[in-house]
Order: structure tokens, then C-alpha cells, then sequence
């Protein structure tokens, strides 16, 4: 009996957490994975205000049982932004490469993605991305850097996550594959 | 009426504050802006040498009064190079796309681009950008970055920047462009 | 009479320094380094387990007398990679663009680039600089940043470093090239 698969996805907005608009975010977090994943998972969500105590204690609680958690929102350089600063907050180890690879693959489309500061860190069993906030964004952002997903969930202790190679293909060093 | 846009410009250098060569920092930074932007604005300047406390204390002043403050000088690797620890001192938040992309544009040029460690991070409603010491290298970059600013300021709350799109054409997402 | 040029590599692998396996990352960076470097030098080698205490340790006796200290391994995302942390710890200044250099090139090669945390840092007149464990990623991320090594080393206060051209390109900005 292995336990499921969880992956949280945590929507950070103000305006969407008080129903002043539909939150995209989450609905596009989840269509993303439902495609690009072939291990069976649940998923656990949350849709909060820019309040970096809530996004901090939230991110804590779901890094507990989840092997992945996903953001969307809160990333930019406006006063309420404070998504990257909660991530770090709560980090053991921070990946500044995903960072910098969400952001070039951002900036083939658009000049401010420059603006944006989304980090990666692990936290305990878990590996912590801050995506931004347009479904559209989110969308290139994961296929930019998914396949190095599976692989760094694995060294952290987690799960093995297996991927829909039309969708991406997970990629793990030759030394690092179970024999067939 | 409205206020005089300011721009904040600091040329950080032991030799040319002391007069031992003519600065040629804020020339090339003034040029550039008067060539790129539209929008009428002042420009405020300061030659300091590179102490930390100096540059502090110049970076806050400027960012109350301008919504943006540009530096020349003094990030390199050298002991006397204390620019980036400066401005990341009085940041309320670090932008770190803009220095990933300033040294990625600058290594198209010479591979010793990576020794940069230029930063831009945000102080209240002001914008700080470290830029290189050369003006060569200054045009390179702000010719690479300079499209993100203008919405970056929208964002924290700062004037509407307009650019000449012959120099450089300002890019603010679509959801928030004003109607005409 | 000049003092030989030292430069110190760092194995940093919890299995090869008990003798699990043979290390291969002492080799492979004095190889790529003997086939590089046209000035003469010594160097001074390490194989400790990742233990980030006796890290840091060895990363301060070796800056004290090397003007460039290499490491490699330690730099993922398990519990046990406290390479980068401990780099840091001993840092007088960081170098953003060697990591983001050397992810970029790894990055053409395996999409798992990205999880390197790898950094580079100036630590008195020593520059340290984080290499993968894999000898042909340390290949790929040497041929790919070396380029900037010599000129930091001047910056620093160290000792002119040449290189053989055919695998290196030293690059010196016109400014600060001696005369013949």
C-alpha cells in the first residue's frame, strides 16, 4: 500500500480570495498537471490574500504532506507582492535556477518578465515554486521547467513522479534510472 | 499641476569623485534617458566615492524624491566595489531578473560580464537600477532592460513613464493599458 | 623571486571521501586545469565528506594561501548538498554570474541544470567557484565561464594567470591590458 501522490496548489491574490474576481489560477495550475502527469495524484488547494503570515503558515502546512506545491500570484514589485519573500521564509534550500529559467523562458514572450521574482525552494520532503500569476504564463512556465521536476522531487525523498512524454518528458540522469 | 518627473543619477567612484579623471558616468546616463523618454523629466546627480555608508545614505535620499535612481560604478569583484551591497541595504525588495538579464545582454559582448553583480531592487515608490561603469556598457544595458521599467513603476505606485519607441518601446501587459 | 601560484580543488562527496568510490572530481578539475593554464602552478587537494563545518573550514585554509579554490559536488537539492551554503558562509563578496553562467551551458545539455545551486564567491584574494561533480560537467562549466577567471583575479589582488589559447581564452578589458 503506497500513500497518494499530493500536490498542493496555493492561488496567493487578494482581490480573487475576496471574490472580487474568479480565481484563474488554481483551475489552471491543476489542468496543466492533469495533463503533463501520468502518476495518479490528488490535489490539495488554498486561495489566500498577499498576507505573508497566511501565505508562510499555509506553505508550511501543505510542504508537510505534499511532495510538490505550486503558486500562483504575488510575485511581482508591487508594496502587496510578498509571495517570494513568504517562499523563502519558510526554505531550507533555495534553487535559484528555476528562478532564472522561469524568467528566460518568460522573456521570449514578454520585456517585464523581468519584474518578476519567483523563486524554488525545498522545504523538508517537498520542493516549494512560485508560478506567475496569467494562466498563459503558468502554462510556459511549467513547460520550461517541469522535466527537471521528477528528478529533483527523487533526491528530496519524495514520490516518483512519472510524466506524459507528449506533454513533458521527465528527465532523469542515466546513473539515477531503476533498471527495466 | 503635477510634479516634475526626477530621476536619481549616482556615479559611484573613488578616482573620478576625488577629480583624478572626468566622470563619464552620468553624461552617458543622462544622454541615454534624454534620448529614450517622452515624458519630461529633471535629473538629479551625485559623483560620490565608493563607501558604503555614502552610498547608502545617497540611495535613500534620492528614492524619496525620484521614481528612479540609476547608478554607474562599483560592482565589480574588487575590495572598493560596494555598490550592489549598498543598494541591496536599502531595498524593501530585490528584482533579481534585472541583473540576470543586464549580465546576460552584457556577455554578448565579453565574457567577463559575469563578474558583475549588479543588482536593481525597489525602496518605497523608487526603482534602483546599478548599472555598469562604463558608457559603452551602460547603453548595452539599458537598452536590454529599459522596455520593463516603465510598467515596473506604474507598479510601485510612481509617474507614467512614456518612451520615444525609435530608442526603446515601453511594454505594459495589455489588462493594464489605459484606455485611449 | 615570485611564490608559485597555488590553487586548491575541494572534493566534496560523503562517498567518495570514506572510500565508497573513487573519487573522480580531483582528477578531472586538475586535468581540465594542466590543459588550460599555460602559467606554472601547484595544487593543493582536498577530499572531505559533506560535512558543512569541515567545509567551510577547508574552503578558509585553502583561500588563505590559493588565489583560486575550485570545489566540486554538493551542490543539489538533498539534505546532504551543503555546498553552496557553506561557500556562502565564507564569502566576503557574491558573484551572481559565474552561477548563472554555468547553469545556462549545463542547460544545453541536461534539464536538470537547473537544480544546481552552484555559486562563486570572493573570499580576501581568493575567488571560489562551485563546480558540478560529473567530470564532464565540470568540463562544460569550465570551458564556459573560465574565460572571466583570470581578469577576477587580478581585480582581487592575485596573481596574472595565462592561458593557452587553444582551450581558453583568457579576456582582459583593453583598459587593463599591460603593455608589451
Amino acid at each position: 500500500m503506497s500513500a497518494a501522490v499530493r500536490i498542493g496548489l496555493v492561488s496567493i491574490s487578494d482581490r480573487a480570495s475576496r471574490g472580487v474576481y474568479q480565481d484563474q489560477g488554481l483551475p489552471a495550475l491543476e489542468e496543466w498537471l492533469r495533463a503533463a502527469l501520468s502518476t495518479p495524484f490528488e490535489v490539495v488547494t488554498r486561495l489566500i490574500p498577499d498576507e505573508q503570515p497566511e501565505v508562510e503558515a499555509t506553505l508550511k502546512e501543505l510542504a508537510d504532506t505534499c511532495c510538490l506545491v505550486l503558486t500562483t500570484g504575488g510575485t511581482g514589485p508591487a508594496p502587496r507582492d510578498i509571495t517570494p519573500e513568504a517562499t523563502l521564509a519558510v526554505a531550507d534550500k533555495v534553487l535559484p535556477g528555476f528562478g532564472e529559467q522561469m524568467r528566460a523562458v518568460s522573456l521570449k514572450y514578454v520585456p517585464t518578465a523581468i519584474l518578476s521574482r519567483q523563486v524554488a525552494v525545498v522545504r523538508g520532503k517537498s520542493l516549494i515554486v512560485n508560478l506567475p500569476g496569467q494562466p498563459k504564463a503558468i502554462k510556459e512556465t511549467l513547460d520550461g521547467v517541469f522535466a527537471a521536476v521528477p528528478y529533483c522531487i527523487d533526491l528530496i525523498g519524495g514520490p516518483c513522479l512519472e510524466t506524459r512524454e507528449e506533454v513533458v518528458k521527465a528527465f532523469r540522469p542515466k546513473s539515477a534510472q531503476k533498471p527495466s
